[in-house]
């Protein structure tokens, strides 16, 4: 794995900095189903070096184009959803764990770009492409970039330090994730004085609900129930019918039931449409669902895990509620 | 109004510190219904005056005591609910914004004290005491604190960085408020520094709602329709009293509805007890439904208004509805 030496004394920044320099042209990528750190990645390293050297070409692409909540970020309308004609002199992927993960772009990319950088955070990296910036102690693949910026000592504009922000904002959750360290804040601090919006950027991209996921969380409130410290809820395929829900998404209806100051533990139970049951879990601080939930086949953290039963969901709520109520009274 | 210049050239900060080190016995208050920078502010300078000089003695009370949410702050089992006894060199009060919002607790001090610091960050601050360390540009009372340590060149141990971020975590709903500034986060950054968990304090503080305001969203959630980019609820007597809810709190049920991609503003009506009906607003960024409050005799930021109208609440909605549409389909 990639060290995580300073990126001055650290070969693959140096190399990093050289091939970008080297290049006219440059196609960025990142992954499929992109989220607020993937885009922001994407439009931060893209207007840094379209600011940098207005001379290079820079393409920006992503399978099916940006999801509107983040149209807010300057430089959204040249990302190309589709690429069919083009050269580069060098791709860099970022946030990407693997190359199936960039998608069609990406095979295209590498495909027509001789040297490929590597950039991104996830700790399941495959280290793919020829150059490697996988630090899996960042929060974000927009921390990274924000890195190799500043290695490069390059003076952050505004529409280079808002797209940087939402990445280090969305992948933690406002700042809420346990990997937040002091350096996040440091970085997030340093981003508001380039002229970051972090309550515009936060408005914009933490509160946010679908609206078909609203109306799945009002089909099954009623099947809420209390008791002895754990709240739980249930989802059938006839409530996702209900609302014409074609997935399964339940739009962390855990961690909200998770938020009531009575519960200690939370558990949602879905049927999947495969006859199964899967079931989520949350935890209050102190208390630990990720043993329960390996124990039934799954996996996850203290706070939040889950796993998939080859049972009904009735019978499922009554092999696991009491298990949980024992955790729940547990000493936390 | 009390400058914010910087602590050390500020003769209050300097009287402060100076009626600190004179005192051998202290009282510090905070205010009626303590959220947690009220809290936080009172065993955040309780701990840090306990650690600077063991030989004096502090003590610390509010009226009912500390919310359970918050027992896990240090020192918590040493705040006093009722006075009845003691004499002091000086009373502290804490994040209130006038005498009456220190409760009975602060009235005993005051009568028992020769001398009181008024330490706050409401702009709205009464200025009563003898010494004003208000500060409305601080995001909460224990940035002051922070600032009241740091002129005092202390080292800020855990029990002290706990009780302070959580004030300034609880206050700027997790830097979530427009009023966060770097200088916020670089604070929050040495109060982690220190040995704050900032992921500990916002799962106890933010990631809580109280079960009976779940049971008041379940029962109104099928009065919800969105329309035209306008989300509304209502919530009528009848709904309260079918979840025996005393008050009418919905513990943001506005904010949450405006979560809601598909919708530009929320709104929800409130029938109240003397017949009137209450509304409260809400706006994504870059609408604005503070002209609009105004304009029905309430008031409110851009994002956040309200009011309350002497009418039933069926003819107010039929009156302000279309008002939101118009809102909501405006150039943003």
């Amino acid at each position: 794995m990639t060290s995580t030496l300073t990126p001055t004394t650290n070969p693959h920044w140096i190399g990093a900095a050289q091939a970008i320099a080297a290049a006219d042209s440059i196609l960025i990528v990142t992954h499929l189903h992109p989220d607020g750190d993937a885009i922001g990645s994407l439009l931060g390293l893209g207007n840094a070096l379209r600011s940098l050297d207005p001379s290079k070409r820079i393409d920006l692409a992503v399978d099916e184009g940006v999801p509107s909540f983040l149209n807010f970020l300057t430089g959204v309308d040249t990302v190309q959803p589709v690429l069919t004609e083009g050269a580069w002199d060098l791709m860099i992927s970022v946030d990407a764990s693997d190359e199936a993960r960039t998608g069609l772009v990406g095979a295209y990319g590498r495909a027509h770009s001789p040297v490929v950088i590597n950039l991104d955070h996830h700790i399941s990296n495959t280290m793919f492409g020829n150059i490697h910036l996988v630090i899996p102690t960042a929060v974000s693949a927009t921390e990274v970039i924000f890195d190799l910026l500043d290695s490069m000592q390059l003076t952050i504009p505004s529409e280079v330090a808002i797209p940087l922000l939402t990445g280090l904002v969305t992948d933690t959750l406002g700042f809420r994730t346990s990997n937040t360290v002091p350096r996040t804040l440091e970085i997030a601090m340093r981003l508001m004085q380039a002229g970051a919006s972090l309550r515009e950027i936060t408005a914009r991209t933490l509160e946010s609900m679908e609206y078909n996921a609203f109306n799945l969380w009002k089909q099954v409130f009623p099947s809420v129930i209390l008791e002895d410290g754990v709240i739980s809820a249930v989802v059938r395929l006839s409530d996702l019918a209900a609302v014409g829900a074609t997935d399964p998404t339940d739009s962390g209806l855990s961690s909200f039931l998770a938020k009531i100051n009575e519960a200690q533990v939370a558990i949602v139970f879905k049927e999947t449409l495969e006859g199964q049951t899967s079931i989520s879990m949350r935890a209050k601080y102190g208390y630990d669902v990720a043993g329960l939930a390996l124990s039934l086949g799954g996996g996850g953290h203290k706070q939040a895990a889950g796993a998939t039963l080859d049972a009904p969901i009735d019978q499922v709520r009554a092999q696991v509620i009491p298990l949980l109520k024992a955790i729940a009274n547990g000493t936390p």
